[in-house]
């Protein structure tokens, strides 16, 4: 019999026929005669409006609470989605993520799954009931509960899978799949019907949104194939799964944005060993996560080294840089934050050195001037200033005939 | 050291300016040098927010679902107080009804306690942190999450008071005490500084809407003395405690009323024996409470039965009572919604026989029919028709000096 882990997101679960939509879609799944196990989370905005309950209420919010604070969505999407299946026919019981086993490490708001028990999903599914459980959520090695941070739903439902040894995981959300470029810039956007692991996780490092990274890097780790769809329109979506090394990959699958990185500039840097590592570790131990970095050739004994962080750590970034121009015998610090990354992606690219020469001859084409350059075996990323980002993915895409009139 | 529970209900927390409000308060018992537990109930109106949002999912709601559902409300609320304490410089960390380990049987929606561990509790104390428990909630002995019922919150906090030995529980509410009768009804009502456990449950089983009875049993069972205060005015409330045999007790302590009671006779019914056994037995396999049972002296071989239970278990009352006419050999079934019971209570009237004559000779004196009469030796229950209840308070709360101004 086939088990499938199927996570519906806050979109899916916003009000009551939402989650009467996907209690419908449960059912079917399982007169289908599969095995279902559910991850729901919090429903809609519940999430944002607890938030901003607790900053009515106080200035400090210490991580232990704030995660007891924010579980209590998800325990009511569940319990609401077990009422619509009973009401169905369907025997079902909620599991919050301290009942399903997901035991985590002890860092609040943003904790990592230490292991998954999911001994009473077990039982439940062996007297056919459907577990629906809590997504974002888990308990620490103290008993403490905990939040999986960002994108966590996500991360709920595929260690869910890989410890079931479920077949597959659906994650259900707002979109109908992963798109060759955001269907917001690009109207003849083409839905891919299947990438590789590799790719949406590269897709995601750059701006795609589909997906959280994390949950991506744990399905691939765990060999669980993905499949992401749309509850709204319940159409086909796109399934994400090992490569298929028997299949020629295309060249380009996607091309990627991303406008939530600033770029930071020291310059005038004594071009001395060492100088790089000093900076990077200070940022490091900020937990500031660095994206991009160039150094540029050293003219007369210095250099300027430039990096990329989001934008929500711009301040802190700038206040270690500054605190360091002495030690690194700097000028200056510079920030900006009307940057863009804009990034093609594609399994097929290892093989194919022309695609980085056709990138740029399109974008200098448009008189797009790129200012840095990362690289990976699978992806192209070129900053730009923002404002020419939306036309540069546009000419991207139909450069490397990305769209639907060329599937 | 004095150890203290303190309970904050519904009104209590019901938004951000009342969670800080009482944040101050447990602040300031803290700075006084005691002890605090702190037992919460779900903000305001979000219980009844969280049941309507299930009607409108599901017809069907499953107890173990609808208890999953409805304990997401306490989570918020303790959540918030404890950013609020640390704000304030109180260290103190929520606790679920399964962290405090409050442990239930299984029997969802009103469950009922089977033993307090408290461990993490104790041990939160004892590193002088504030625990901030789950008012209403538990965990059965099959680790699925329980609720209370009703009062379920000073449920919980009295049985913490219990299992930690603690010098007193106190109910912070919406009204600074307990009355001599509804202030609502009776403008000069009196503030009861001190009353024993026993008219506590009197007051609270006639109408009395302050303590939830049950919980006034396991307070005194558990010997635990209870404080009813005002968390809007802070004001004195009043002690309910063990009966003090050394002071003279007061006749009459205050007069209640509760109109929530219908009617429900049995006419023309065979006057043999178990008759009344086998229609009750009934009654309470379909899980209905009966009050107030009066049988009338027979006329020819015949009799009449009549029962009072709640409004809600009206319909029900009726099927079983006219699934039992041939049984009983009874003629018909009538109900009667538009009646109330107007109760005196008081420690006093044990060795105060003249109670019941002024009380009848008062309702008499104003033309108020009584209907049926119940009593227990610190209690006298008088049914009247609704219309009048109101002015039965009035003019016994006056006949019995009750008032501030013979205080």
């Amino acid at each position: 019999m086939t088990l499938v882990v199927q996570k519906f997101g806050g979109t899916s679960v916003a009000d009551a026929d939402r989650i009467r939509a996907v209690a419908d879609h449960i059912a079917r799944t399982r007169r289908a005669g599969d095995d279902v196990v559910v991850v729901v989370s919090a429903m809609g905005k519940a999430t944002d409006d607890l938030l901003h309950l607790a900053e009515q209420v106080s200035r400090t919010r210490p991580g232990r609470e704030l995660d007891m604070l924010l579980t209590s969505g998800e325990r009511i999407s569940m319990a609401l989605l077990c009422m619509a299946l009973a009401e169905r026919g369907v025997a079902a019981a909620s599991f919050t993520g301290s009942q399903a086993g997901i035991i985590t490490d002890t860092i609040h708001t943003k904790a990592r799954i230490l292991e998954v028990k999911g001994d009473r999903l077990r039982a439940a599914l062996a007297e056919a009931v459907v577990p629906v459980v809590a997504g974002f959520q888990g308990v620490s090695s103290t008993r403490d509960i905990t939040t999986l941070g960002r994108g966590g739903s996500d991360t709920t439902a595929v260690a869910l899978a890989a410890a079931l040894g479920a077949d597959r995981c659906e994650i259900y959300t707002d979109v109908s799949g992963v798109f060759s470029a955001d269907p917001r810039l690009v109207p003849d956007a083409r839905k891919l019907p299947r990438i590789s692991f590799e790719e949406m996780l590269e897709i995601a490092a750059t701006g795609g949104r589909v997906l959280a990274l994390r949950s991506v890097e744990f399905a691939r780790n765990h060999h669980v194939p993905l499949l992401v769809r749309s509850s709204f329109t319940w159409e086909p979506g796109t399934v994400i799964t090992e490569e298929d090394p028997s299949m020629e990959q295309p060249v380009v699958s996607a091309v990627t944005h991303d406008t939530s990185q600033a770029k930071i500039t020291l310059a005038g840097v004594a071009d001395r060993p060492g100088i790089a590592a000093s900076l990077f570790r200070h940022l490091a131990d900020r937990s500031i996560n660095v994206d991009m970095i160039v150094q540029n050739i050293s003219h007369a004994g210095t250099t300027d080294i430039s990096f990329t962080v989001p934008l929500d750590d711009v301040a802190a970034s700038r206040q270690v840089a500054e605190s360091m121009l002495e030690e690194l015998s700097a000028a200056e610090v510079v920030t900006d934050e009307d940057v863009a990354m804009v990034s093609l992606v594609g399994a097929g690219m290892k093989t194919h050195p022309g695609v980085t020469a056709t990138m740029f001859e399109t974008l200098a084409a448009e008189g797009i001037n790129i200012e840095m350059i990362s690289t990976s075996p699978i992806r192209i990323s070129c900053m730009v200033r923002s404002a020419v980002a939306e036309r540069a993915v546009q000419v991207l895409h139909r450069a490397f005939e990305l769209g639907s009139a060329h599937s």
